[in-house]
């Protein structure tokens, strides 16, 4: 029995997220499909480095798999990428230790979140990224992202609905903001996020941009404990899991 | 009565191209929509530049259509960008003189067609350009670009299911070919187009960007009046109708 590690990228608009579900398209039932194949139909299992909501995209989502046939690193990309849809790509494979988990293993993920400041609408971007038409203050998103840095609690900055038992402590290493021309790009950093949080971390950083929270109140906000005090969940189409990383590779 | 021309921009991607066809979503049926909510039921006729196909974007196709509701341009573009989809917008309104035509008035259009020039499957262009993975000489395909421009009966570079009757000689006034790290963008402007002209011209020039196909062949090609010999009719998706432009504007 070997173990494969797959770097994967996919355009989400498609997708009913990355999760199997019954009648849905899912990004997991798509690969699942193409390793029954490979395996002349028997089911093969795959273990991901965690859920993308529906309309997520991914550069470097990651998942597991076991199985006993014998390919080389480039004829298992080769044998996914042709039995795989034309917006589900596998970047890279490689075979890893027998104990890795693709979940349990992730030392760290990156998230970007791709917001396009424009009044007109761009119809080539509607998927791509979020359209926001307001004015917004840059500096003081960025001084307000910098606070969101570190280990604290995010239950303020996480969906209710969350299913997450036990910490909700979680620690950023980056929470950048960056404008290029009409283009607003944030880079999220951490060693685990809880369901929402990214989105709801941007969505706060834009109240921020239009004047409507004070960088300052973003200590009190962490202190409410309360998901109704943080901004809205900003939508999915500008949000992309960017990378994983595991120890090994730190 | 009043004539008001629009340029719109659509992503092609979910549509079965622009005119309307029973039972499927084309972006006249969709403007249609539009234009019968605002005139409270009444039907109203569009005159478009001409068809684009199932797949093929648009940056600025136009369009015309009269009415008796007295609006600004302002209040036309906003009312019918209220009542579109997400991917066709508009992106500019005027009253035109009543004897316009946005078809038999177009004295000039511009397409613009792009290739990722790269072996890895990007997901995220999928429907927005054509991924050619081949090894190509830009300069040879620049050379061949030239050798269209001017006026040509161009029987051969064009579907042999056109419905044109009448000449095929066509006058264009730019082909040319740019490379941008890994991006081919080719340029067409010319006073008119056959069917399929621009992707049977790019599917040409690509054969001689391969080295299949000589530039010093091009000049006999025309002479054979015979879609055969030219390349292939690259897919819809790497297509833009640019711009269109009208006597008033030059």
């Amino acid at each position: 029995m070997t173990k494969i590690k797959c770097v994967i990228s996919y355009d989400g608009t498609n997708f009913s997220g990355m999760q199997i579900q019954p009648r849905t398209r899912t990004v997991e039932g798509e690969i699942n499909k193409a390793l029954r194949k490979i395996h002349k139909g028997e089911p093969v299992r795959i273990f991901s480095s965690g859920r993308t909501d529906a309309g997520v995209h991914a550069k470097g989502q990651t998942f597991h798999f076991e199985t006993d046939y014998k390919l080389t690193r480039a004829e298992w990309k080769r044998a996914l990428n042709t039995l795989l849809p034309s917006d589900l790509h596998v970047n890279d494979t490689r075979e890893v230790n027998t104990s890795f988990h693709a979940r349990f293993d992730a030392a760290e993920k990156e998230y970007r979140y791709y917001i396009l400041n424009e009044q007109e609408r761009d119809v080539f971007q509607q998927n791509y990224v979020y359209q926001y038409p307001y004015e917004l203050n840059i500096k003081k998103m960025q001084q307000a992202a910098g606070l969101f840095e570190g280990a604290h609690d995010f239950t303020t900055f996480s969906s209710a609905k969350a299913e997450t038992t036990g910490s909700k402590v979680r620690t950023l290493y980056e929470v950048s903001c960056y404008q290029g021309g009409s283009r607003i790009e944030f880079i999220l950093r951490g060693d685990g996020f809880l369901y929402n949080m990214v989105r709801i971390i941007v969505g706060t950083l834009l109240d921020v941009g239009r004047g409507k929270l004070n960088p300052s109140e973003i200590a009190e906000l962490f202190n409410k404990h309360d998901r109704q005090c943080a901004g809205d969940t900003v939508p999915p189409q500008g949000l992309y899991l960017w990378e994983v990383t595991y120890k090994e590779d730190l």
